[in-house]
């Protein structure tokens, strides 16, 4: 294959090709300081030492923040030196756009910083990083490349670094290519793969350090430390754009209800983010299935119901939307799915693989249309879960909604036109494209950031950058360990997924109790009956629209970083303010105040408070 | 239903509604000169004896040109009396972009020229014209549907106005109203109806004019007098961003072939309208197909081999268009088609249907997945013609592909990896979508066109803008009766269309002789091993890209308007030139080359020189 090629590009594309990303003060020039904060822990306190024993040296590193060389931080030290150093990079995973602004973005700070380093691409995935097949990066590389979509530049491939032969070839790899740094762009497998190799390259006292950068359109890959990933909000602007169509359509026609199913693996991010966008009439979310118990009967109840309550409105047209992970969080299904995934690890074949089920899943199993039966047979994906992309949910849920309405209508309990349902899965067709202006800048930016975490010498770091509802002169840089964004599940959820009690970066649902998803709820009965359909219209790279984010990113009052920084302030000003000499009032008013303080944050953070549920 | 209500529109929706299209300098101001050409023919002159027949009334009138004030033309006449009108206004058919610019120009040029004229707006298509069910369009109702995708504003019903009940119906409104005009706003069926009743109003006396404009997002309303259709370049657009998107993933997983089904009916405009913008690996036009005579079975092969073809390259990924009218191109499903076409005639259950096929009919048809069989059995569209739409064509040939591989794959004479294919349907995912600019203008020039078709008092006229690849002060506006548009059909072809002998504006096919598809044969070679992708990007409306126009607009040099009129200067030249008077020479030779001249043209328009072929 010829990777890295210059090709034709369009109008457009050319002149994307000419935008250039403007990294925040703290990252211009060569001087950026480097504060360290405190040691890192976990979300889960309960969590820590199990991922402690796992990764014992790269557990408890401290977070770290990139300062501009002027800011007033009596700790943070300037890096002087930049020696030539050997950085290699590679795509792990669903490609997202967005992906090669932070190769860009890399290989500009590597420039800037010494041009006599080197970046060098891994062609084909994580196959060429354990095959050595590598493109140097250079400015005429990148030039077609420059905020464009796809992974095509170095190509993609199997998606893991994990087992034992995986992370030696990557370790071979990486000394026989003599690398300082190497830096993985992908979700959150890719990026627990990236600090178990870090902890495995610490060990054998390999000196390439691992970065990880978060890049998914998912969106899934939500923490503390990271607001959002690259890509999603392309994603969710062409999804969206592609939904408000469709609802222009039904409303037009008046004959038809559009069941859309939308790419985003388990969790139900682009989902949700689409539904605030667009405002259509419904929209299932997974996490809502799951946290009720809904089975697929009552899913398809729930759905008559709106749809009859909406004929009563002499309204017959309506779009329905659906994350792809939903078919899992249907309990029933769930578990077939997980018995059928049992039976693949046996190596049962699938021909004989229904007379192998337990005497309910083998019910349901009997029950469900064929096309679907066909489908969750499917052969599970790299990181062993169910291929959800093949999984046409959007019909089996139409299908049984046509199947009641006809049983409804026959009964005379529906008095309405006949129930008419076209199908449609939106994901394919959103990956490849252009990126958006916010993700061509957030990739950049962290591509500046990931060379700030190989030249502070850290191993095991996610470059994050954060603060990013707010313009990007406004946005905080800086890195945390992998090993913080991690939990261990003590409950399976979803079929293969990461064995039970190994720590590792899960996705991250949508947040029932949260601002998205309130915002959401407030408004689903008026997008139920109303019509209020909203089109933002396509991806526009001038004029208005062009510089929106994603609304849930908006809603979402997320800068922790910038609270932890915050926090250390305080800290400092109480310290700083009873200072010995100072009176024993003020002492006595500050001891009873902090043991207050840390009397509240103990009980918060003792294990019953714990946010984890077995989910 | 609520029509025409305001509603809440997203940032990008409202900039849209602020912009104003400009109408070329021929139609500013209140007073527009109207140049009356030849009487007109028809394409076939074999076809004009059937047509008049029909349309003893309407056929034969002349050509119509709208001029500046000022155009220095002595026959033109300005039309000074603008008295107050009433003009009712419908859609009809498929929803397509830019549907709402052609009443927002229609209004405009109404209330330009008496503010006390009315515009009514039939809601709910068709069936609301019959009903009497109107809404005053004013600027209100206007306001937030300005430059917006789909027909909400008014709604769409039934698409046809046909049966003699439909006809009365709608002569019995026009009259109840006390309509001047009725502009009907559609695709072929539609504009055939609007012939037929301009027709019928005539014959019996009913003062309302039926004036027809060209919105289709089929693109095959195209003869002399149409260059394009209102809707065809925003879908093209929104398609072949999908579409390089896809490709884009295509390249970047570099593991599935993607077959995309392209909505647009029987012609395959869209599909190849994308394919020069995208550049994906093959495309498959139906009148390739027709024309070649391909089975099946050749279809299959042809694409397996450009499979094997592109493995030897070690590529195993690739993008495939299909239009959605292809299923009908293909001989031997086209005769299947027609046969269960002619058993739902007699009434003939689905049921039953497979039973009754004839032996050869019957032998395909259970050679046929089950799915494909279910929906070549679905009842026709009001045209009459196959539900294309959800006959999945997609699906079928990725099996057959995926089946042959298989079999060469075990045969051993291929030996590359595994074949997969992922199946798109794009459709109506764009026709809702925000209309381009070239769209909207088109669309609200053409409203101003057809109110001075009204004002000029024409019947079974349609509104026609030409010379649209150059910027719109150069566009010519003008009308043609759409009798001139008309062909008869001596042979079926497509199940159920317009009965055989029966003048119809028929859906123009790709000609295989034209520019656009010359485009495509020269560089099909480089797009199907080189993967020379091209990403138009999403639809722009600031910027590059944001004035682009369709490439198959652009490369066939059409303008017939302009050259109706040149030669109309030659031939005044000509006269002026040879005046009573000058030299015997002069008249010599005018006589000697005039001569010619008619001698070559009576051969070229004999009936055995006929473009028409059995299609």
């Amino acid at each position: 294959m010829d990777f890295g090629i210059p090709r034709e590009l369009s109008d457009l594309q050319k002149e994307r090709t000419l935008y250039q990303p403007v990294p925040p003060p703290c990252l211009q020039g060569t001087t950026v300081r480097v504060e360290f904060g405190d040691g890192t822990t976990t979300a889960d306190a309960s969590d820590a030492h199990t991922i402690s024993r796992s990764f014992p040296l790269t557990y408890g590193q401290p977070l770290v923040h990139f300062l501009r060389a002027t800011a007033q931080v009596p700790d943070a030290k300037i890096i002087q030196e930049h020696p030539v150093i050997r950085v290699g990079v590679v795509f792990s995973g669903r490609q997202s756009p967005g992906g090669h602004n932070v190769i860009w973005g890399l290989y500009d700070a590597i420039k800037c910083h010494n041009p006599n380093s080197t970046l060098l691409g891994f062609v084909g995935g994580t196959d060429g990083l354990f095959a050595l097949q590598t493109l140097e990066v250079t400015e005429k590389v990148l030039s077609t490349y420059k905020n464009q979509g796809g992974y095509d530049m170095l190509g993609r491939s199997k998606d893991q670094i994990r087992t034992t032969e995986q992370v030696n070839a990557a370790l071979a790899a990486c000394q026989a290519l003599k690398l300082d740094a190497l830096v993985i762009i992908g979700g959150v497998t890719s990026n627990t793969d990236a600090a178990q190799l870090a902890e495995t390259f610490a060990e054998k006292k390999c000196p390439t350090k691992v970065v990880g950068v978060p890049v998914t359109l998912n969106g899934d890959l939500k923490n503390q430390f990271v607001e959002t990933d690259v890509g999603f909000d392309t994603i969710c602007k062409v999804n969206s754009q592609l939904i408000s169509n469709v609802c222009t359509d039904a409303l037009s026609a008046e004959k038809y209800y559009y069941f859309i199913r939308l790419m985003g693996r388990k969790a139900s991010h682009v989902a949700l983010e689409c539904t605030l966008q667009s405002h259509p009439n419904m929209v299932i979310l997974g996490e809502e299935v799951a946290a009720s118990k809904l089975t697929l009967f009552d899913l398809t109840i729930q759905i008559c119901d709106s749809v009859q309550a909406r004929a009563e409105q002499n309204k017959y047209h309506g779009v329905i939307l659906l994350p792809e992970g939903l078919i899992e969080s249907i309990p029933e299904v769930y578990a077939l799915l997980q018995e059928i995934h049992g039976l693949h690890k046996q190596g049962v074949s699938v021909e004989s693989m229904s007379s192998q089920l337990s005497p309910w899943a083998s019910a349901l199993f009997e029950f469900l249309p064929p096309f679907i039966r066909k489908q969750l047979l499917l052969h599970p994906e790299s990181d062993d879960s169910a291929q959800l992309s093949q999984i046409e949910t959007e019909k089996l849920l139409a299908q049984l909604v046509e199947d009641e309405m006809n049983k409804r209508l026959k009964e005379g309990t529906y008095t309405g036109k006949k129930f008419n349902a076209i199908c449609h899965f939106f994901g394919y067709q959103a990956r490849g494209s252009l990126p958006s202006k916010f993700d061509c800048d957030y990739a950049y930016v962290l591509g500046h950031v990931s060379y700030h975490l190989i030249a502070a010498n850290l191993n095991g770091y996610m470059a994050t950058v954060t603060n990013l509802k707010n313009p990007v002169a406004k946005w905080r840089c800086g890195g945390a360990p992998i090993t913080a964004m991690m939990t261990v599940r003590r409950y399976a959820r979803g079929p293969g997924v990461i064995p039970i009690g190994k720590p590792a970066v899960h996705p991250a649902t949508v947040d029932l109790r949260g601002k998205a998803y309130e915002l959401l709820r407030q408004n689903a009965v008026s997008y139920l009956t109303d019509d209020i359909y909203r089109n933002p219209g396509p991806l526009q790279f001038e004029g208005p629209g062009s510089d929106a984010k994603p609304i849930s990113l908006c809603v979402e009052d997320q800068d922790y970083m910038g609270r932890i920084k915050k926090l250390q302030e305080y800290l400092d000003k109480v310290k700083s303010i009873v200072k010995p000499g100072c009176s024993q009032d003020v002492l006595k008013a500050a001891l009873s105040a902090m043991s207050s303080v840390t009397d509240i944050l103990s009980v918060m953070t003792a294990p019953s408070f714990s946010s984890q549920t077995p989910f």
